[in-house]
């Protein structure tokens, strides 16, 4: 359902990059831009502009910088997260080096705020909020790095970690939609909330749907977190009820020379279900998509709007890919 | 003359860092911050917002950016170009690793971002100003790192890269003081002019500093730049000018295994003399300097004013530090 403000963004993206300078610096930003992406977080912010003002282009800028500043991060999680592959492609770091890397992102980082500044419907209300959100990624991407180097990571820490690295740029996207649309601020500051618990739930989806994929997710790799030992809010809630015995079981697997994926994965979801770590999961994220689905309620427009939100977080959080 | 300025910028910086979250990622921040510097560039805001409107402190919150903004440079910098030591401190990626220098490099400028898009006397102006020279500086950082792999860059180029990676921030601190202290357009513009002149003589007399210190350079190490090969207009000038045989000298001499700096120095400063490459460096500075003090001149100030920014660019361009 966002797929025309997908093509809008695309499009303004494309002219945009068109007008930067030549110098070779910009190859990189030029380069992560055209990987493409589903535009998922622009497209809210167009959305709601188009559902407040009924011109979804008024909020063009502040969508580009918002998808812009979601690159500028990929380029930077990607150096430290070690990563080859950035959708079935060379991440930037691989395909220029560490110092490419590190400066694209910065130029591209400060293009962002330079589109910002300039835009005609900028106000210093929004100018905060993208700034404000900016530093709470930077928390959350801190948190995450932290948590790779512990074990005793609680669901609560768990849920602040991604309610900053993830959802407070889906509820940005969302009110900055409201504050161009010329929303009340109740509206807007509802938006907000409805991102946060938006992108806590979806993030809580994409944690299941790895190693519980759904039946169309025909293809995909299931477990490659598993094989990461990443911290999602299963492995979490594993680590805290796992036995002495099986902590030790999981240390031998994840140091073992010859890392063998397939015992991995089965291993850990044997682990999984004897401590059914899929409930928790599926139980913090029926509460976020619950509340989320309660700020549409609390939104003063009509019903048919609040049916199309509705329907977004339903798409959302039954999505297979 | 601009100590009274660095000491009421101190003054702002630790308040405001303590202001900042607790959370470890912020302390590479602090840590940065805290090994001091001349404070230079936001000094010069100050002391022009005070020229314009007798207030130095209305203009203490875009000091702290243009300082701040300064120091995330640094952090970053000093991975790119894998320095162990920053004012005789360990760099932030070697006390810390390179991801934490990334991420708090990163962090820092969105807190840059967010402390000047909510400061009361900020302007569309402005910002678009600072974020225009942000995107200059990382364009001249990008020129520098290209230039480590060339042996053809030439005088202008050089120019060119130390304009963007140096000079802009110094114009931008000098020129947002005169927006705050209520300049005319004109008078702004003259003295971003002044600051652009200003930072590239100021860049080339620190070429010439390493290689042939003042009489009181007493115990600073001669010839570091050369030591790593630093692309400064003095070897630039020498690589446009060395012969073959010469050229084969100087790359036997960075390649051999055991470098010896003391052998490395004297012939390299002996192919200085001979082509007098000072002359050339000399020449360019005196150009630069001479056009900041035409900038100056050509301001609607009166002639004490002028003649305290007159005193502030001979004392930079006689430093020995």
């Amino acid at each position: 359902m966002l797929s025309t403000y997908k093509e809008s963004i695309d499009k303004a993206l494309d002219a945009y990059l068109a007008s930067l300078p030549n110098y070779p610096i910009y190859d990189p930003i030029r380069y992560i831009v055209s990987l493409g992406g589903k535009r998922f977080r622009s497209s809210l912010t167009l959305m709601i502009s188009e559902l407040f003002c009924g011109n979804p282009l008024l909020a063009i800028n502040e969508a580009m910088a918002i998808e812009l500043f979601h690159n500028f991060t990929l380029i930077h999680d990607d150096i430290m997260d070690e990563a080859s592959l950035r959708r079935g492609h060379e991440t930037v770091h691989k395909k220029w080096s560490n110092n490419e890397a590190i400066l694209s992102g910065d130029l591209l980082y400060a293009v962002v705020n330079k589109l910002l500044a300039t835009s005609e419907v900028t106000s210093s209300e929004i100018q905060t909020l993208f700034h404000q959100t900016a530093i709470e990624v930077c928390e959350g991407q801190a948190m995450d790095m932290d948590f790779e180097n512990r074990s005793d990571v609680s669901v609560d820490e768990y849920l602040l970690m991604i309610k900053l690295k993830t959802a407070v740029l889906v509820a940005c996207a969302l009110k900055i939609g409201a504050l161009i649309g010329g929303s009340k601020d109740i509206d807007a500051d509802q938006l907000y909330e409805f991102g946060i618990n938006l992108g806590v739930a979806f993030q809580i989806h994409d944690d299941i749907l790895d190693v519980y994929p759904n039946h169309s997710s025909f293809g995909k790799k299931v477990g490659g977190d598993i094989i990461e030992e990443k911290k999602t809010i299963l492995y979490i809630s594993l680590l805290n009820n796992a036995s002495k015995s099986e902590m030790d079981l999981l240390n031998k697997l994840y140091s073992s020379k010859a890392k063998n994926s397939e015992v991995i994965i089965s291993e850990v979801k044997k682990m999984y279900e004897k401590y059914d770590v899929l409930s928790v999961a599926n139980k913090e994220k029926d509460k976020y998509h619950l509340a989320a689905l309660s700020n549409i309620e609390n939104l003063s427009i009509d019903q048919s709007n609040k049916n199309r939100l509705i329907s977004f977080a339903q798409d959302l959080m039954t999505r297979n890919f």
